[in-house]
């Protein structure tokens, strides 16, 4: 068993699913952990497995170094913290509710108000990955808070990342990879549906489609240099071609009576940069058009969208 | 140096630049060579490196056990064809243009009237990658005709795949896999786009994209299961809750005044399945909104798309 007197004390404030599992992960590794819901009559288990239950939110906070907050919603979550507020400063406060970046903005100028180091998180995996090895966590925030406490929020996940001082960014991450991971299942599922409809069963395409997988890490950073620094050149590929090959998806699909409200605006992205004047360019030029008046000023575009 | 008489005597007919790149790999591979295009001028270079130089299309098919043709279209390709089809049976024709699967279907068809063994073929890489062990070529058509020179194709690419007797197979597996594509990378370009609104530069953002990739070939796997099967248990992450995942990432991305246009639809699809009483199973029921009325039996079908 794990020496407890060298482990930080940790709490844990909600225990929904991912709440036990954050917990229960901490058990594991030998925090002396501390657990508290609203609603009575969670984490008996976790209880048996050497939590201690506190009977008040502050009662919780006051047991731990390191006091960590997953519950249902933003709203949720500043109702607890506005009632510990004054519990928290010396602690390291880190808050794992799925949140936006202008909700962990503003807890965040919440906490230094009150002098509390906090940290925003963002779980990057299902509850049943907690605590392996694989978990990816985003965590954003001051770097000495993180770095007092990374051991311990190891014991979460095996592969923290703490991804700068702003709070907002682990959220931004958030969104972003789940950006990309709903563009890619639509595309996934679409080419099942593309398929089927010439009789190709799923799994008999499924291995063929890990050739594309496989190369998108070098798109990836290929894409990311051509963002990064404004230059789209076209060699390998331009987009002229590209617009040319959707649109070859996109008619065969419509032959086959698809729906293809996902495909079609893909193709008109890739018209509207070739109307901007990119046809030679690489297809990262589509970048333009999909920035909407993000690409504009910054004072500009604020003032559309706050 | 490869011993020639034993390597099978090839003819590649049509050097735009993947003519020209097929036909220096069977060069490197030893095959005895021959070349043509409608147009003179091109392919010295080949000539150099020993290909023999048809001053006919008829010329050229009478040199050849195997035919390989590589035009700009089925037009294109359908003209020489024609002129050539008394002089091909007892020999293999691939058909390397990219094509439908209609187009495929049609070929086929002719050459079976004509008494030719057809093999209509994809190539799934650029013209750099030709003749590399990486590079996925599809096949579809005869197999004794895809055995008898697998050796010989494989000269083309280190990977080519013969997918079944029916010709339209590779332009299907070719179509599905760039859906596929076209999807992933719309979805890597939205995520930068929608990082960089928060000022994260995308080659910050690429290592974490990753760890999507990465799991990609078990989602594949996963979803192939439920679409094969019809089946779509929710139990690791139910639609409705996907649904809310992907409005998240929707409402910031319009916050930040991205173009949506291509995010908006996935949530729709979303929504519609769950309309549609998905709630609670995978994701990947979305397929019946995906469907279309390619989920009509296939005579209601035919009637509205041919």
């Amino acid at each position: 068993m794990p020496n407890d007197l060298e482990k930080t004390p940790v709490t844990v404030l909600g225990l929904g699913a991912m709440g036990q599992a954050l917990a229960a992960a901490f058990l594991k590794a030998g925090h002396p952990t501390t657990v508290w819901n609203r609603s009575p009559g969670k984490g008996a288990d976790l209880v048996a497995r050497g939590a201690a239950r506190a009977t008040s939110a502050r009662e919780a906070v006051r047991a731990a170094d390191l006091v960590v907050i997953c519950v249902v919603d933003h709203n949720a979550a500043g109702a607890v913290l506005d009632s510990v507020a004054e519990e928290l400063p010396g602690r390291v406060l880190v808050n794992l509710t799925s949140d936006t970046p202008e909700h962990a903005r503003k807890t965040g100028a919440w906490a230094q108000e009150h002098g509390i180091d906090y940290l925003d998180g963002s779980i990057m995996v299902p509850v049943d990955l907690i605590g392996q090895p694989p978990a990816l966590i985003f965590y954003s925030g001051p770097r000495a808070a993180y770095d007092k406490h990374e051991t311990a929020l190891k014991a979460l996940g095996g592969k923290p990342a703490h991804l700068g001082e702003d709070q907002r960014l682990a959220a931004v991450y958030d969104l972003a990879l789940l950006d990309y991971f709903y563009g890619s299942i639509s595309g996934l599922l679409h080419a099942y549906a593309l398929a089927g409809a010439d009789g190709v069963r799923a799994a008999d395409l499924a291995p063929y489609l890990d050739t594309i997988t496989a190369f998108m890490p070098s798109v990836a950073v290929d894409a990311a240099q051509h963002v990064d620094t404004g230059s789209h050149p076209g060699e390998a590929g331009n987009l002229g071609m590209m617009a040319s090959g959707v649109g070859h998806v996109l008619e065969w699909a419509e032959h086959r009576g698809l729906d293809v409200s996902t495909l079609r605006p893909i193709k008109e992205v890739y018209d509207k940069a070739v109307a901007l004047g990119h046809a030679a360019d690489s297809w990262t030029s589509t970048i333009e058009v999909v920035r909407g008046n993000a690409g504009m000023p910054r004072g500009d575009r604020a003032s559309q969208t706050l």
